[in-house]
């Protein structure tokens, strides 16, 4: 029976055996400390040559980076070791002498690190990341599960698209083309009408030609989508949502986050209700910072940046203009040339992490607008369905895992986010 | 502020207001009764004639099936209801009236009801087994999080296959061809390397022309790979977790699996361990039962279903002919014609719903599979580099969450596990 590193608290000044990789050896003479490695975390094994057989003590020096093995030792609880651990080793026994690992401690550039992505993830800082990615995850889905939403998981093969094909890859379905999905939202608001409070999370995929550092082709969304839930209503289910993952993160990643180097006081301050100003005010706060900004255009990743800088939480920004944002938001019934959406800003320039509205929820309406986009009223037809029969109310949101990720862990780039990034022309490994 | 159906139970004998849709009437003169749902669950509105405003009275008089309203009430226990509460109304105000409801209590074919699959998802039935899906999901993701295990993406869109193309969707990489996963798991061992216990949830597409009740072509996957787990630990921790999971059903969609009509009797059977025969006793068990059969084929549908009925609980079919299996499973050492695999074959005909094995971790023999199976040295040395450096002992496995759902919900059909069913010439909506 193996025990983990992660579960070494468990087993204080007892004998255990573990499966691990050795990531590092230093020796001083009459001892040898392997740094030892399993997935669930780090510890560090001390070998004392005239504890242990000569046999062993060779067998240890023969470790090359990344060799597996398997070891025996004692607990030893130890406050200055990171982990809180050390393991006095009484015996090991070698699973596999690794070649020469490709990734040495030296700097490499970033496209043999991403040609070496199988082997990058291994380091102590890939790990780390992962590890907060899957805790963003599981923290996302255990508050909608507990707060009365179902998962529901809609296609990613579709028949159409929004609006237009450019940015969408494209493949042969049977004898129709197919589409890989860019958002489930549509299909999300008729699983709302079915279930009241669902949410997706799934791949989508934007076959764009930008190289940005906020930019993947293949990124994971999270969709929620409420019926008898207004433009309000979908603000405070994201800021809650958003302080949740936040607040678990630090709760359970502490380790994780210090390997990155986070500064966590930027974190704790993340706490709801979150500041909202209005697309207007973000226009004047913009003009009044010497930016030339004309009313009716979209904000770049720097206006973002500049107005995120004026909070110390993430901001949201409300109804934008009717004609720059999706055909199927609801505009403000008192002031139709502004919808009832919101973006919500990261600080410290991570950009967009949610984009949500209210939906139209009349049919006329949205048949107006199906003319208006050029959007086929046959594709669309069980779309309009729904506010056919049993039009309600409701919102909904979505939210980029990625830049979410990056975020979080205080990243310069999106594509140390996810396993295996997908960017323009890299689709290996 | 709306309560929902799912939280009546805090409120009895206390006025609450909802939103909710009308899915049917019956009147009896003086009494209306309306049953109403929100998508959280369906309960039964009264409506007392002398007790409203004569508008009132009317109002909820012209509501159509699956018109919109909101509707205010006092909640008030009745153990004779499927909910356990009944609501007497003291108000309503209608949202939208349906136009005529094209899903009628009549039986309409199957081909109408995937047309009006976007409708067709708030019938009782439909809605039952989506919360069913979703409750499996939240177990297995459960189980696998308290079990060291982290969510991991794999990529969708892959540069290669692991065998043969003709079962693949083709799509443009920009310049280069690009193919959506049929399985993320030689992705997932890069992971299981890195961290230890990982799983994927994600869809898998398979462009097969076979029309059969238990074949999709978009159909969602979770695949756990451990390191340093053989064949063994792989079976211990597949069956642990397809108990949870019934388990959780069982005791979190009561009203769910009654709606289904679920024999409840053949899910508390399923407790582990589960039972192991061999391949070869497999052979001879289908030939003691008349069945022509030679050993080294593979077996089909009646064959699971066959030996599926000579147990009360999913029995596990363990190395199977190296022959008809996987390049990358790994041969039993004492016997190098079968491989450490398991097939898990569901009850009551529902077929397999789990496949696995322990991997080759001996770089040569690896490098041999390649060859054999004509796979590109070139493609896949990513994955032969998993063997160079610190190769250990490892499984996984693939869950099929569609036949899950099948079975675990006792349905006649795939088609009504998935929100929005891709079949063979079937995309809409």
């Amino acid at each position: 029976m193996l025990t983990t590193i992660a579960n070494l608290h468990k087993h204080i000044d007892e004998e255990v055996k573990m499966g691990v990789w050795m990531y590092n050896r230093r020796s001083s003479g009459k001892i040898q400390f392997l740094q030892l490695r399993d997935g669930s975390g780090t510890v560090q094994g001390v070998l004392v040559k005239n504890q242990v057989d000569a046999s062993i003590w060779d067998e240890a020096k023969s470790l090359t980076q990344e060799s597996s093995l398997y070891v025996w030792g004692k607990v030893r609880k130890d406050d200055r070791a990171p982990s809180g651990f050390e393991l006095d080793v009484t015996n090991i026994e070698v699973i596999h002498i690794a070649e020469e690992y490709p990734i040495a401690k030296k700097e490499h550039g970033v496209d043999f690190l991403l040609d070496h992505r199988h082997l990058w993830i291994r380091s102590e800082r890939q790990r780390a990341i992962l590890k907060i990615r899957a805790e963003i995850i599981r923290s996302i889905q255990s508050f909608l599960d507990s707060d009365g939403f179902s998962l529901v998981d809609p296609p990613v093969l579709t028949p159409s698209s929004c609006e237009g094909t450019t940015n969408l890859f494209h493949t042969k379905y049977f004898d129709e083309d197919a589409y890989l999905t860019q958002s489930g939202q549509l299909y999300m608001e008729a699983a709302a009408m079915a279930l009241g409070r669902v949410y997706s999370f799934g791949p989508t995929f934007r076959a764009e030609k930008s190289k940005t550092r906020r930019h993947l082709i293949e990124f994971w969304m999270i969709e929620p989508e409420m019926a008898f839930v207004d433009h309000e209503g979908n603000l405070e289910v994201q800021e809650k949502l958003v302080t949740h993952v936040v607040q678990s993160v630090l709760a359970n990643c502490k380790l994780e986050l210090k390997v990155l180097g986070r500064d966590i006081s930027k974190l704790e301050n993340i706490k709801a209700p979150f500041p909202r100003i209005t697309y207007d005010e973000a226009v004047e706060r913009l003009q009044k910072a010497g930016v030339e900004f004309t009313w009716g255009d979209d904000f770049g990743a720097p206006h973002e940046t500049l107005l995120a800088e004026q909070f110390d939480r993430p901001v949201f920004i409300t109804e934008y203009p009717t004609n720059i944002k999706a055909f199927y938001m609801k505009p403000n019934p008192n002031r139709p040339e502004v919808v009832l959406c919101a973006d919500m800003i990261a600080p410290e320039g991570y950009g967009e992490i949610i984009g949500g509205s209210q939906r139209i929820d009349d049919p006329e309406l949205l048949e107006k607008r199906f003319k208006e986009h050029d959007l086929s009223a046959q594709d669309y037809a069980w779309y309009l369905d729904l506010r056919k029969y049993g039009s309600v109310p409701h919102s909904g949101f979505g939210l980029g895992l990625e830049r979410t990720v990056a975020w979080i862990c205080g990243l310069e780039h999106v594509r140390e986010t996810i396993p295996f990034p997908r960017m323009l022309n890299r689709m290996y490994p």
